[in-house]
Formats: C-alpha cells, structure tokens, sequence
C-alpha cells in the first residue's frame, strides 16, 4: 500500500467534522482516491457526490488507505476508531489530527504502532475555510521516514513543520500555541468589557486593538531570544515601568466595577520579579516566575 | 501663538524621555522650531546640537510654542510640570502624551483648561524607532478644533485617530488595548514556560505562537461584532468545545508542575457561560460575564 505515484495516493480520511470534510475537500480536488468513514454516516454523502468512496467501518476504510488521516472529535473516539481498525492498520501511516494533549498523542502512538503501522501526530492551524490554503500551518511529530513519505499529500492541507521524534511534541507545541491564544482571547475580553463599562462599542475598540497586538506580537521573538540565553538586559520595557502600568490598568478597571480576575495574576508575577531585585530586567524574565515548578 | 504657516509652527515638547526625545527629532527632521525642556537638563544637549533651543523652566518652553507636547514620566510629573507652566500656557494647546489613566487625563485636563488653554490626550502605540513611521499610531481625544488646528504637526508622529470629546477618552481606550496586550503576554510567558518544561527553546516556539496569534487576531472582529449586538449563535468554535480544550491545557500544565494561574481565571469564566446554559454560543460570549459588575 506504499505510494509510488504521489498523484494517485489512496488516503483514507476517518472523521467528518469540520476539519475532515475540509480535508477530504482538498484530497478530492488534488484527484486523491480518497476514502471516508464517519459515525454518522449521513456526512459522508456530499463528499461521495464529489467522488470519495464510503467505507461501513473504520477497518474497511482504512484497508482502502496506505495514508489513513484521523480527524474525530477527541481522544476517546480516535482511540475507538483505531482501535476498530485494529489490524486494518498493518503496514500503513496514520497520522492523527484529532486535538488532543500530549498523554493522548503518547496513547495512541502505543496503539497504533502495536498495530504494526507507522504513527505521526499533527496539530492543525487553520479554519475548515482554509484548510489547503497559504493560511493553515501543522505541526507534526513522530514517524519521520512515514512523514517524509506522506509530505507530499500532508502539504497539500498546509505548511508543514516536523518537530521532532516524540510522538507527543506536536501535541506539547499545540498546548503551548494555545495557551497564547487563550491568553490573547483573556486580553480581547478584558479590554472589550472595559470599553464596554465606558459605553465604547466593542468593533470601535477591536480594530486599533488588533493593530497593537500586531505590533505588540513583533516584541515576541526578541523576548524569545532574552529567555533562551536567560539574560534579561534592561530595555525599554522593563519590570518595574510594566508593574507600574498594570496596576494602573487593574485600578482603572475595579474602578468601573468591573473583575480584574484575567489579569492580576500577571501583575502578581511581575511584583514577584521586581520584589526579588529585576525591576530593571526586561519584562520577558516575568518568564521565571512560571519555569520554576513551585 | 496660533500657527498659520504648517511649516514653521513652534513647537514645545517638555520631557525628553524615550518618547519625547523620539518626537523631537520628527519635529526637527520637518523642520519646525522646537523648544525642549526636560528635569535633567543634560538630555536636551544632543537636541540642541540638532537645532532645538532649550528652555530653563517648563513656563519658558511652554511660552516658545503654540503648540506644546507633553511626555514625561507619569501622572504626577505631568501635574507638576504643567503647575509650573502656569499662566504660560494660556491661548495654547496642550497635547498630553504620558502614560496615565483615564483619571489622569481628567484632572490634567481642568487644570491645562483652568489656565485657558486647550487639552488634547493622546496614547501613543509605537516604540521610540517607530515614532514618525507608518507602525506608529496615535489616539486622541479632547477638545476637537485644537486637534484639528494641530493636525498637521501631530500626524508626523504617527497615524492619529480622535476617538472623542471627552479628555479621557483615549485613555479608555488606552487602558483597553493595554489590557488586550497584556492578556497576550501571559498567554505568551505560559506557553514558553510549557515548551521550556518539555526542552523546546523558547524561540523554537515563538515563531510558529507569532504566526498562530496573528491568524487568531483574525478572528477578533467577528468576535466584536457578535458582542456589539449580543448576538453569540452558534460558531464553529463555541464555548462548550474551548472550554474542554482550556481544561485540558492546564491538566497538561499541571501535569508539568507548572503553575495555572494565568489562564484559569478565563476557564472560569467559560464555565459559567456553559452552566448558565450557552454551552453552544459562541466563545465571544465570554465577555458577558465580565460586562455585569459583580
């Protein structure tokens, strides 16, 4: 079942939720012999009017595949429908995009390589809208021969980067990336309901927003580089002045009424760092007050 | 003191920090006379040897120009220098520039009016290299006709936009974006720590975080307009799947050793949203449970 004809590639695409249906979309359109299987089986309908084949099971769909993509809902269904594939799955490269942690990634590479078939994970950046496009970026770790074999199918859903060997590290980046956007979504809240307290229209506040997270976001790299070699010079942006203005901001929103919840444990970090002498350091050794397991 | 000729209005800028020193050489660069004035005299030497004139008292420099800047330290810099202006500042416009907030403005405000003169507030969103540079952007608010009279010179420091008559107004606004901006670099700080954690380098995940935060910032105005008319149907990222997702990040923290505190406030509020019955609306529909004061 090992490609050779990377244009008539069999992949078997196993889920068809959003993620999937965009996936088999952009295997159909590359003319992939592409096979589906999904709980529901009434999904699966459109994509065999648009020549997927529908497979009964996960075992028959994945005997149609020497690719076989894993897009479910999350970690407890991707164990069930490999499992169900059992030993459908000998010899072939799964790579599973379903979310999951890292404790799930590590779960299924075991059973997936107990199956004698080749395990990758991968974390997709993207919206169904644009999945294929320049847009969508994934993260995969795990198999790096079955990543190399497959790449020219996996880059067709967007720009791939490996990560390494650990079947878990896709999953361990994807928790990192996230935990950035939760954050950046905490901020949008915050700053929305301030707005709001004042009679501010939240589009009126989002897009001078957007621009300064933009340019805030750019910050990023350099303060990469301060904590990678933990060497944290004064800048322009340094602890103390950041304490200074959070406090103000905190003060300015209990003054409205409003919860400081999302924010003050970012102020209590960098009162932490300045009450150990960094009140000149650079606002990214705030970073120390997390790496420490305390 | 008003200006007739764009090209040749005087300009005072009082506090030669990072910013002023930065505003000073845009004035300079256009060619408009400029009176400086700073607490330490010696910051002014390398402006003057450019072709600024230094002031010895902020009464002096403010009596020089018809338009005067104002960019020092904080709120109580602020009020001291332009106490000590005083009477000087009469028939002029007083564009404050330091960081403060909406309180601040205020109170700056009836003192500059109480003196006969117009207030404007700006908050600045550049670092000092971007100052006069299309990444520069400004936010004003305050008394309208002065800033369109100034107009001409204000818009070389940067893309201005007047968000009001209220004099603190901008500062609203300002607190907002700070707090979407710091609500980044937590989730920043998290997600390094949590990469550090499994031996990923910061800056091998900060590349991939940047890129991600950016397409997520896309995001935001739909999440504005959504909350603008408090319309939160259904998405394809509602509130029930982020919060298991959030759950999740910080099990994998946990599990890390690694502290939580960042993002489980936001987890909180997800939660109250689900038990409150909107497990299907849309994530955006957070904000409602910071809008009410509680």
């Amino acid at each position: 079942m090992t490609p050779t004809t990377p244009h008539t590639v069999p992949v078997t695409v196993l889920g068809l939720g959003n993620l999937g249906q965009a996936l088999v979309g952009v295997l159909l359109a590359q003319g992939h012999p592409t096979t589906v299987w999904n709980r529901s089986a009434h999904r699966a309908g459109p994509l065999v009017a648009r020549g997927a084949t529908a497979a009964a099971t996960p075992a028959e769909a994945a005997a149609a595949g020497g690719l076989v993509v894993v897009a479910v809902l999350d970690h407890d269904a991707a164990r069930e429908v490999l499992a169900g594939a059992g030993g459908a799955l000998a010899g072939r490269t799964v790579v599973n995009l379903t979310t999951g942690g890292p404790e799930a990634a590590r779960d299924l590479a075991a059973l997936v390589t107990g199956q004698g078939a080749a395990y990758v994970d991968g974390a997709v950046y993207a919206v169904p809208q644009t999945v294929g496009t320049p847009d969508a970026f994934v993260l995969y770790s795990g198999d790096a021969a079955a990543y190399d074999a497959h790449r020219p199918v996996l880059d067709l859903f967007g720009e791939g980067t490996f990560v390494g060997d650990a079947p878990d590290l896709a999953a361990v980046h994807d928790t990192a990336l996230l935990s950035g956007m939760y954050g950046m979504f905490a901020g949008f809240f915050q700053a929305v309901a301030l707005a709001d307290a004042e009679g501010i229209g939240a589009p009126a506040v989002t897009s001078a927003l957007v621009r300064w997270l933009g340019a805030a976001a750019d910050a990023l790299p350099q303060f990469a580089q301060e904590i990678d070699r933990r060497a944290y010079a004064t800048t322009t942006s340094n602890l103390r002045m950041n304490a200074v203005g959070l406090r103000d901001i905190l003060a300015a929103t209990e003054a409205r009424g409003l919860p400081t919840d999302l924010l003050a444990p970012l102020l209590r970090l960098f009162e932490e760092q300045v009450a150990a002498g960094h009140a000149e350091a650079s606002l990214s050794r705030t970073v120390e007050s997390l790496r420490v397991p305390r």
